[in-house]
């Protein structure tokens, strides 16, 4: 079965199966009113409150608690960015699992300090060297058990828990804005609220100099993207991934593309207004939330994670 | 009735109505996992994400939920350094109440900024005439009726709905760390832990250049404290107020004075581990949660807003 038809066939049981299974490592985070231009009710959804720092512990655990022990005897491999590696360790370690991970050079040096303390090994590759891992699963260690930060089943379905709360903490959510890293997280998701039959709509948001997702949608494939430096400089996809792309494309009703200067308004306003610290996807998700480029009314922007350097930090509130 | 026999006489049952009544207004706030030193665990309440961004909402709401409609006739007036004075405004809006806020010179651009934003009439005085008005209750206006920023029994018991929420979200939970500013907030949850007999040990905790409760209680009673410009450079007091003492004397199981050093450092693990900004009492009740100068081994430490003007946020990070 295609990884489409897998998520698509998935019921509101299975991913309440997958909250009660991830419960005793990821929180139910909070659901926070944050400053919305008139006419509009915006909410902020706080997976930077997550243990770990982002929304991957949910995909992490979801993934982790369902490895027979034997699947894990030859250790765990993944390609991380750098959230869901240190998720995948915090949750093996219970279970004795090591784990390898392969990160672009350009990854986070707060993430990456973050996987030394947790005892992960830590392979760097120049971005397309990354890039091809991600495409092709193929780490060079055949043994090993390979974990995809976007394309397992277990994880978009670990993802999907967060609309089974969006839902509960506010029954009047008409739209939800999800940062668009690979599509892991939106897929799960809009799965959740389709199998809800939640009647939300469901955008994807980029910044305007890295995205591929619009660029998909707007060619009817994944096309190639050059990004340019930005505000957003994690390192994201160059373009969407092929088993993704039948997934997002039948799941998404929307994207929303900001600028860099909106992405950095809104992340000042969640720090001096709302009291968080967030990465840049998430900054651009509240940006999204505040754009008149969509029509929601009561609008949930997803925070995906906090792990932000604390020079980029200092940069991003002197300016 | 003494404030301290009224506070003192109160039961559960009087929390638990509180938290009824203030529902509409304020949050459950979120008990988060932080980092701690090897044989403790330490969670954080983060008051500071509340509406308004403290846990005066808490008492404001209270408060005013409980004044009758011609208690206002002649509008509301109240002395207080930032936090309660937005509260009290954002709850008493809906029933069309006005307010005159009478603040010290120092108090924070940004909580002066709320307060034009929130339609109050705002009053500046050199510290010593506002801590006049703090002590007497005397504004100048004796047709208003005056609300204490901390010595209202309403406005504590609205404090003490905190205690339930720590209790529920944490059984295991034996030491909980409230900044002190007025004494307000500490009252009303030691008060309430009282009344659930839920032993668990309740400490203030103050910066060292700053610490008139450290003081009363090496003297046995209020004495004068000279303040030096510090890291709290929030108003706070010159001493312990006279009314509130006996019953700070008689809840309170202890004072953990931290350093300015010790605070910084508490500041930036929140902001860079746990993502959340707060003001620096705050930082100091963190602060103190990790410190060895008590035995506590699950402790909660409240952060109690997160109002810090953008530059000392800059500030603080960047040290």
């Amino acid at each position: 079965m295609s990884l489409r038809d897998a998520i698509l066939g998935k019921t509101e049981a299975d991913f309440r199966a997958a909250a009660a299974g991830i419960a005793p490592h990821a929180i139910v985070t909070p659901l926070l009113a944050a400053p919305a231009p008139a006419g509009r009710e915006i909410r902020i959804k706080c997976e930077n409150l997550q243990p770990g720092g982002s929304f991957k512990i949910r995909c992490a655990a979801n993934i982790v608690e369902q490895l027979p022990d034997d699947a894990a005897a030859h250790g765990l491999v993944t390609a991380s960015a750098g959230n869901f590696a240190p998720a995948v360790a915090m949750v093996g370690a219970a279970r004795g699992f090591r784990l390898t991970c392969h990160v672009p050079v350009n990854a986070a040096a707060v993430k990456l300090a973050a996987l030394e303390r947790l005892g992960v090994a830590v392979v760097a590759h120049a971005f397309p060297d990354w890039w091809r891992i991600m495409e092709t699963r193929d780490a060079g260690d055949p043994d090993a058990r390979f974990l995809h930060p976007v394309c397992e089943e277990d994880g978009i379905t670990g993802n999907g828990t967060m609309a089974l709360e969006l839902v509960e903490q506010w029954p009047q959510l008409d739209t939800v804005i999800v940062p668009f890293g690979g599509g892991g997280m939106i897929s799960g998701i809009a799965a959740a609220m389709r199998a809800m039959q939640a009647g939300i709509k469901v955008l994807a948001c980029e910044i305007d100099a890295a995205a591929p997702l619009a660029a998909a949608f707007a060619a009817g494939r994944p096309v190639p993207f050059e990004r340019s430096a930005t505000f957003a400089n994690g390192p994201g996809t160059q373009s969407v991934l092929d088993i993704m792309w039948p997934l997002l494309r039948d799941l998404i009703d929307g994207v929303v593309v900001v600028s860099e200067a909106e992405a950095l308004a809104a992340f000042q306003t969640l720090a001096h207004d709302s009291h968080v610290i967030v990465e840049a996807q998430s900054a651009i998700a509240y940006a999204a939330a505040r754009s008149s480029r969509h029509s929601g009314r009561n609008v949930a922007a997803v925070l995906s994670g906090g792990n932000i350097d604390p020079a980029a930090l200092l940069t991003n509130l002197s300016a």
